[in-house]
């Protein structure tokens, strides 16, 4: 896992993977005491920056590898991002998702061409089901962040930073990613270690769930307590991944904790004064740089909007927390 | 007014004008038929093209004039669109404003660098007002469509729709413009004819406030009977501007004109499918691409949102629009 595989998934990208862009706001500096720039990955194919995971990994797989097609176990952005990449490369995808999951999910699912194979939580095994699957019919797995393409993918993000940072002449600041298992703040994390040394990542989670900072405060990985129940599913997952926590240890800074409430005001932020549709997990970031600002120091903080796939009902509930 | 003004104008805006993307989504294709292309303009500055057309005109004072000021009406995205351009060009901006507009317009305007000069719509004359604060301090009016340099600055977004059109391979299509005044549509329109004669601008206007729609089926200029009480405020005006009207008579395709309940469910999809938020005027365009798609012809269809300044209880009724 090297800045040379985030070079070359970046290549492999050139054309389909979105680039987006670097936006700032006046009215968000003033909250924060600071500039603020977003890196909305709301706006990348799926709505969310899975799918620079899922176009990598799928695009670094050998030809007859990827004809027989692959596999994954998401019913949320990583379920997209692998079907949307596969169909793109008119190669099939399964992706395992409980029954009980919400019908837009995987209406979504199926609509970006991929096979939905649905399973009882209660009386079945994802992975017997998946490793049977995957067996039959020699598809390839693709994990969703403890998996070097994956990780190089959403290393490409980290690029894009170092050169638009590099643009608004940005040459110290903390880059805040909201923190699932670590793909995209590990990746973001090596892309800037080779190509922007003076920016910091610095990996945010809710609390509650907030593993990754006490993996990186006690230097071993942390488990959370449970990854059920949570505002910011996007987000939720049981300790950091084997291959991204040593990455996250050498490169990050410390992790900062946000509560619900306050990725629910970055959320009407986001909508209020940059137009953008940020779901709870994605707004995390943005969350940090508003409300924690005294966690940060410099000129500049850059916070990345991981993704905005998020139901009408919830994201009221952030436009409640700006109405006047 | 000709195709240099509007490559002048972007020479002028490189770096500071926002170079907003060209997005698609599966899901819109589908509802529309063909391949649905958006132009997001609710991601420039201040929240809505108006940025460019006012950069432009700042950007293109004579120095003296510049050092003195500038001035124009507008409660909305205009108003902002100035002030933000001529903060960043160091140079002093006068918003005139009527005293019963929205709190949080009157306060953005402010915080983008203007004076705000409040007016009585019942007993004061704002033009009035304007021309003696425009003598006493030598002052530029901006006007918000009839004006050459404003014209050129909103067609840059046309420059920008050729080039992404064509990275695209589209050679043909309709580009649907939400259009009030017409700056906007006008821009693009001598725009697209110089760098992308095989794209055709079509106007587009709420019920009810059709000018351009009737004007162009009467080759004269009509007026709309109001402009009040409208959802779609931002491209309510009376009538095409003289400047306008012409470029949009000589090269536009006939007008669409769409339902307030249309533009809604528009809003509903740009959040849904492309996690931006449109304000309603701003959504017109989409909803014809979806709703009116046998008004079109081709494969594609290009639909600029122009804006995304609306209120979290008007959006809540877009979102209303696509609840499960």
């Amino acid at each position: 896992m090297n800045i040379d595989m985030i070079r070359a998934s970046a290549a492999r990208a050139k054309g389909v993977v979105r680039r987006t862009p670097l936006l700032n706001s006046p009215f968000l500096d003033e909250i924060a005491g600071r500039r603020v720039w977003l890196k909305p990955e709301c706006l990348q194919h799926t709505g969310s920056f899975k799918f620079r995971g899922g176009w990598s990994a799928v695009s670094a797989l050998p030809e007859a590898d990827r004809a027989r097609g692959v596999i994954a176990f998401s019913s949320g952005n990583h379920a997209q991002g692998v079907a949307l990449a596969a169909k793109m490369h008119g190669a099939p995808a399964v992706i395992i998702m409980p029954s009980d999951a919400p019908a837009l999910k995987i209406a979504n699912t199926r609509a970006y061409g991929a096979e939905v194979v649905l399973y009882d939580r209660a009386g079945e095994s994802r992975e017997a089901i998946g490793a049977r699957l995957a067996e039959d019919r020699g598809l390839t797995l693709i994990k969703p962040y403890d998996e070097p393409q994956v990780i190089a993918g959403q290393g490409t993000t980290g690029l894009e930073i170092a050169e638009q940072a590099a643009a608004q002449g940005i040459e110290t600041a903390d880059v805040l990613v909201c923190c699932g298992g670590g793909g995209l703040t590990a990746g973001i994390a090596l892309a800037l270690e080779a190509d922007a040394p003076g920016l910091t990542v610095r990996p945010v989670e809710p609390e509650g769930y907030d593993d990754v900072a006490r993996s990186l405060r006690s230097g071993g990985i942390e488990r959370n307590n449970t990854t059920a129940g949570g505002l910011c599913d996007a987000i939720l997952t049981p300790c950091p991944g084997d291959l991204t926590f040593p990455i996250m240890h050498r490169l990050c800074g410390p992790g900062i904790v946000v509560t619900e409430e306050e990725a629910l005001r970055a959320m009407g932020h986001a909508f209020l004064r940059q137009k953008l549709a940020a779901e709870p997990g994605g707004a995390v970031a943005l969350a940090a740089a508003l409300f924690h600002a005294d966690q940060s120091t410099g000129d500049d903080v850059i916070a990345v909007i991981s993704g905005g796939n998020v139901d009408a009902e919830i994201f009221q509930r952030g436009l409640e927390t700006i109405a006047a």
